[in-house]
């Protein structure tokens, strides 16, 4: 499954607890366009929050982040990745 | 130790290869300052690259990836992860 890279922006002053409330709202329907939300890293101070997730596309993962309630400002694919 | 996501633009085009060879640049020296890149995650198509550190600060990060040859666009402490 291929996966993205997600980028909010507009999050400053994010608390811990909020960062996992928005996160617990994807996971919530993520099933329903056959995403996984894997993890997420906020900045309160810049108010920026990435997200990575396997998805069939990113129009799939940007559905799931509408409905929950927080559009991404930008969705990438990203099919590269080390360690 | 804190958390780093940095972004790097204009890549477009990156192989695996590419990105294998900046990681391994990266992780060459990073100890010099501390610093660990635990992954990098790259869209070829926008030429975005993301990288996720440990490391005593986001200078420190900078220092490594410009020694390296690739300095970041952006590096954000993210003090908040969830998964």
């Amino acid at each position: 499954m291929p996966k993205f890279m997600d980028v909010h922006r507009g999050m400053k002053g994010i608390t811990a607890e909020q960062l996992r409330e928005a996160h617990n709202a994807d996971l919530a329907i993520e099933k329903d366009e056959q995403v996984h939300f894997e993890m997420a890293w906020a900045d309160p101070e810049s108010g920026h929050v990435y997200c990575l997730s396997e998805a069939p596309s990113a129009e799939a993962v940007q559905r799931i982040h509408e409905r929950a309630g927080h559009m991404a400002d930008e969705v990438h694919p990203v099919p590269l990745t080390v360690k």
